[in-house]
Formats: C-alpha cells, sequence, structure tokens
C-alpha cells in the first residue's frame, strides 16, 4: 500500500538510518512521536541541536568534552602515570562504566585499517607520542578491540612507544566473564591459553 | 564517572525515553549523530517537525492522514461494503503490510479499560455507529488484540452493532502460523479449539 502519510513516511525513514533501529522500532516511533506534545517534542530536538552546537572534542586526550579539555583530564584524582588508548571517545564511557581503572586516556579515532585507507597519519598517534614525553607517564596500556585491525594497531603503537622507553600493555584477550568453555570459539580459547597467567 | 559531556548525556536521555530504545542504543545513536554533518542531523530534525506540522487524522476514519481524508477511505477501489476495527492508527499499517483486506477502516483510538479510566464515551465509538448507517455496509470486522480490554470493547461493540442488522465478525483467535504446538500457550490452545472450523 502507499504509506497513509508521506510525513509519517520520512520520519519513519530517518529514524531507521539511526544505529541499532529497523523499519519497525521506527514506525514504532514515529507513532510515539505523534502522541507527544508539543513542548516534549521541542526538547528532544534542542537536545539533539545543542549537541551539534556545543559538544567539543578534549585538546588534551580527544574525547568528548563540554569545554576545552575534559573532565577526565583536568581531574586532580587521576592517575597521570597511566594513558589508556582506545579507538573512539565512547570507550571511555565502557571503561568508566567498568569501573576499576583511574588513569587517563587517549582516543584514536579510528584503528589502522589500509584496506577501508587508514593509515598511521589519519589517526591520533603524533599526539599520543608527544604525550609519551611527559612526566609521571610510566605505562601506555593499550584497550584495541581483538580485530585484524586493532591488532594491526597495537603492534604498531608499541612499535614506536617501547623504544621512548615507556611500558607498553595490552588489555587480556581472553573468556568473557560468565561464559561456557563449551560455547566459546576457538580463537578465543587459543587466546586464553596463550595469555594463562600463573595463579 | 560524571557524564564526559551534559549535552551527550540529554541527547542520550532523551532518546532512551523513545520506545524500545535502552541506554546503551540510546548512547550509540548519540555518539553516531555526533558523527553526522550538519546538513544531515537538520534533515533528522526537519522530519520530526514537518510531522507534528502537517500530520492530520482521516475525518472519516481516524487513520493517519496528510489531508482531510486518508487515502484508504478516498479509493474508489477499495470495497466500502466492510469495515475492519482497530485500536490505533499504527494498526491500519499492520493489517495493510499483511496484505489480503480490502475494506475500510475505523480507529478507536484505544481500548476500554475500566481501571485505566477509560471508557465507551472516550472513544471513537459514536463516529463508528454513525458509519453503520452507511448504504452498501454489510460487515463490521472487529480487529482488536486478544487482551482482557480488547475483548471487553469486541464483546461492548458487538452488542451495539448486531441490533442495527450489520453483520459482526471478529479476527480468529489461534496459533499463530509457523508456530510449534508445543510452545504455544495454553490459553492460545483453548481459543483455537474452540473457533476450530470445518475442512
Amino acid at each position: 500500500m502507499a504509506a497513509p502519510s508521506h510525513y509519517l513516511e520520512r520520519v519513519t525513514r530517518e529514524f531507521s538510518k539511526l544505529p541499532g533501529i529497523g523499519n519497525k522500532s521506527a514506525s514504532r516511533i514515529a507513532f510515539h512521536l505523534l502522541k507527544l506534545g508539543k513542548g516534549d517534542i521541542d526538547t528532544f530536538i534542542r537536545s539533539i541541536t545543542d549537541l551539534k552546537e556545543n559538544i567539543r572534542f578534549c585538546s588534551i586526550c580527544g574525547g568528548i568534552s563540554d569545554s576545552e579539555t575534559c573532565s577526565i583530564c583536568t581531574d586532580a584524582g587521576r592517575d597521570k602515570g597511566v594513558i589508556c588508548v582506545v579507538e573512539g571517545a565512547r570507550d571511555i564511557l565502557t571503561i568508566e562504566a567498568a569501573g576499576g581503572y583511574n588513569g587517563l586516556y587517549h582516543v584514536l579515532s579510528g584503528l589502522i585499517s589500509p584496506l577501508d585507507g587508514v593509515g598511521p597519519d589519519d589517526l591520533n598517534i603524533s599526539t599520543l607520542i608527544k604525550r609519551c614525553g611527559e612526566d609521571n607517564l610510566s605505562e601506555i596500556i593499550l584497550a584495541l578491540s581483538p580485530t585484524i585491525e586493532g591488532d594491526a594497531t597495537t603492534l604498531y603503537l608499541a612499535s614506536l612507544i617501547s623504544p621512548i622507553g615507556i611500558s607498553v600493555t595490552r588489555i587480556a584477550h581472553g573468556l568473557p566473564v560468565g561464559s561456557d568453555l563449551e560455547y566459546v570459539d576457538s580463537a578465543t580459547i587459543a587466546k586464553s591459553m596463550e595469555g594463562r597467567v600463573r595463579i
């Protein structure tokens, strides 16, 4: 059938472009928006325009921030001796939500991926090397995804940073907590054997 | 931790209010919006404002429309002898997507639900009764959800319309196509026995 409304169809199409939202969810959201009052819609739209107009990236780590430098880089309580290198700004939230880490971060804004035409010069690597010269810095933790691109970037960064004399580590790859050995893929099993630790 | 950005947090909160979107999906969408260009964001926002400003409800059936009457009510090719009564405007899209039905619709805008304070007067029932007086109308199909509220509304409407001399039917309740008898709940099995048809 032809859609009953061109406007409804357009909103549905726009929402279905967002990550994780299919056509059915988008249609459900469109009908939900129809029920909302003007005030709620205005608040919703204002949150998006404000985000685009006001958000900044921290001049030190490249993370999301409302000001020139982010709340983590300026936090006197954080350990300035460790920098955790992540692929994107969202990874910072993920690691912070897990808790337990109290150092600084550095956002690469991508991974080395020759197939996608992304080389080392396209990432925030020079700023990372510059930060390696800071006093007190003793360790760089590479927290990249265990994929081909992530591993390649990890090895590349280690080869750059190790000669500076700073300890370079990589987060552990192995069995996810709560998983069942029987259902874990063989590549992960192999990694977990390789990365075994003395107890 | 404190969120790295007040603006990011606000967008995430706004999106997590939408149906079917949890906190994680909302955060993913917020980061996706950060990557979009100004043009894409403007198109997205314009689709929502246009929807709220321009959408109308068909003056005949109560369905979604871009004009005074919807494309189904004005379609000369549709069977004017049957009206399918649905709870909400979205149900029209669901039935149209399934195909096979070529009659008209009527949107109740809710179901009778004393616990929620919704009585018959709060629904579009008087307009339905008025439509029952139209020439050629021979059947009213009640396509409401098989819930307590849906069943109560179905019985109430049947008691109103039957005396007018119009045939009132209800869509079948039974086993969903492709389901396994073993996994179907007992209420559905009982309904499917009750509603058995001769082959």
